[in-house]
């Protein structure tokens, strides 16, 4: 059912463990975006600030083929640098590009500090930790909008905002997040065994996926003071 | 005088570009200190969050170490991680120890997100950039506390924080500032030659700095709000 | 002409002051190549070696996306990273199972001490630099297969390495130098202005460019060892 | 006995595992340091060799202070830095004046390929690695010369370099394997829990540890090549 979206072992297991998974996959920014209560402004101001997220969410993608330790593990995290750069923002260009709002006007764009704070964590846990560390910190917002996605088409009483929903309740969108629990439940097999989640490095790993998550809420929190 | 300390030629200019310069070392918070009117419960959620930040912060000058280009640079950064491990991190256990907070609960100082924000962009940056990049986003911290503290001693009409003021104002803190300032004057010169502002390398750098400004703001907000 | 290929600004700057770019470029091992003379079981020696080099410069590469400072530099970057994991490295696997190299040969070489050393020192200058430094210790690969695939296209005297070096001769291959020798020297314009060649900066670079120049001819010296 | 020094449980367990340790710690080079054939010319392009790869030793442990999780960690590597920075380059800077070679001198040593392969793949492995990835390219450095010292010690049939021996022979150094045993020892527990060494992840530190042996090993012959 849409309430738990299955994408692998390490993601039940985090999001179980993460006091904030609810309040950012069911934020209010969430459900205004369901039944359409959510002021355009808001919503034009969250794409932008997004546009912004992507652009660094694209580079962590890429310091973790940097970091990946097998050929297979580079490959998956080349594919999703691919898909964020040449797809998703491409996506945020188009929706804005319809509410009038240019390229130009995205990039330049200030990033709010709620913002910074998020992806400047992601990036640090990737350069001071390691391939877990960055997916640990990576996943909640890879899963949390497969989750937000399915969540948002199943309840939604409006048309306001359908595209943005489509996209991530799509079967593009949950293919990835599917491809990424695989990648996260093979990363840690064969690194840390089948016994991982008993080790003290899962508990570290859960820490960070906790923390990404609160940041998510502050996202969100920010998304509603344009 | 004390409200423009001279801490080298680099710093001169940042500050003068740097439009959040004037909130950060005038805030609200830092007033409370001088004229005693801060709380006491304000000042020791400052000190708590203000040692986690120094635990990132020498991460961040032990990443300067590693980012050096001479024996001179690595030198200076390695003796500023020592005096930030070995003795402020200490000065803060005393104080916070006479207030009556142990070791223990400061280490168990739960993270605020503006703490978290200011010190994850500035690894990210010394990271993602070189020891410039570095340097211009550290400098906000070490020079913005010379200058509070030259300013705080100087007007100060209260004697409730006169441990704090006196550590910042005095000569120990102030020789370090001037010797931050010949190093990050040194390492522009050593790269980027005697026209080092006129570059569009010194306009990112000047980013950074207001930037890294601009999140010390933030810190005081937070600071104010236990 | 073919022996001075052009590449942009800095790259003409840049092999002008690099003593070992001769060394690397007319190496006996790319003559053996033009001429016929290299054995076999050099060539696929090499080949074994410069798919696991080429793994390590997809690192690299993917790096450069993280250490990139605007959309443009990202996107080339990434898109050379697309090139290298889904293009050279399949060429690679072509070649050698035409040669009766499995991929699960390929993937279990020994990792000889030249290609580490060569691989480490790009890695470690991005990672310890910026985006600069990466660039200036990526382009003597990059620029210098591009002068050998000419080279040895114009001087071949046997058609037993062809298909090698028409990969590096044709339009694709001198198309992709053509595209990083425009980052690199918008790169240098868009963080040093227009007088860059004459900054202390400018000379860092080289002295990285020299380096890893340097580092190629050790690796051609490996390759006549197998 | 001299032959198997007690620094910790990792270490006996790395060692074990490593087939380049004999021919690391008995190296020619070591043996002609006890027995005093080995050429005063390569010693003196050793010392050399050594102060450039002791400057990247520091940048090393300097980025552990970066990637450690804990006070203690952070503690430990500052203190390891601290020593190398001010201590044993001293004393290399100290033999070196004995023996006619001035400090310019030194720092304008050329870096000669297998000093720069080691140092690269140290920092390269903690750049892309964690806190244990680095701590294992870090550890046959520090245990080796322990090691070593121990032996010539115990073995040694002439005077000409018992500065040396004694140095690395001496309760200041022998008290830092220990100390270093215990650090590594520590973080593989926090990490990874009590069966650490059954882990995949073990596996992979054992590979880091070996391939920096096998560095090592490259570094003595270079230094009878001077």
């Amino acid at each position: 059912m849409s309430d738990t979206p299955h994408y692998g072992d390490a993601f039940a297991r985090w999001r179980a463990g993460a006091p904030s998974w609810q309040a950012y996959t069911r934020h209010r920014f969430v459900e205004g975006l369901a039944d359409g209560s959510l002021p355009h402004e808001a919503f034009l101001h969250y794409l932008k600030q997004d546009y912004v997220f992507l652009i660094h969410f694209s580079r962590a993608w890429a310091l973790a083929v940097v970091k990946a330790d097998t050929l297979g593990e580079m490959t998956t995290a080349a594919a999703t640098v691919n898909a964020l750069v040449n797809e998703e923002m491409q996506l945020h260009v188009g929706i804005c590009a319809a509410a009038g709002i240019d390229q130009a006007t995205l990039e330049a764009t200030a990033e709010r500090s709620e913002n910074l704070a998020y992806t400047r964590y992601v990036l640090e846990a990737g350069y001071s930790g390691d391939f877990l560390d960055l997916l640990a910190a990576l996943a909640p917002c890879v899963f949390g909008y497969g989750d937000i996605g399915l969540h948002t088409a199943a309840t939604r009483s409006s048309d306001k905002y359908t595209d943005w929903i489509e996209t991530y309740a799509g079967d593009d969108y949950q293919g990835l997040c599917v491809a990424v629990g695989e990648l996260i439940d093979g990363a840690l097999l064969r690194r840390l065994g089948d016994g991982y989640a008993d080790l003290p490095r899962f508990a570290q790993l859960q820490a960070r996926f906790e923390r990404a998550t609160a940041l998510e809420v502050g996202f969100w929190d920010m998304g509603l003071r344009p």
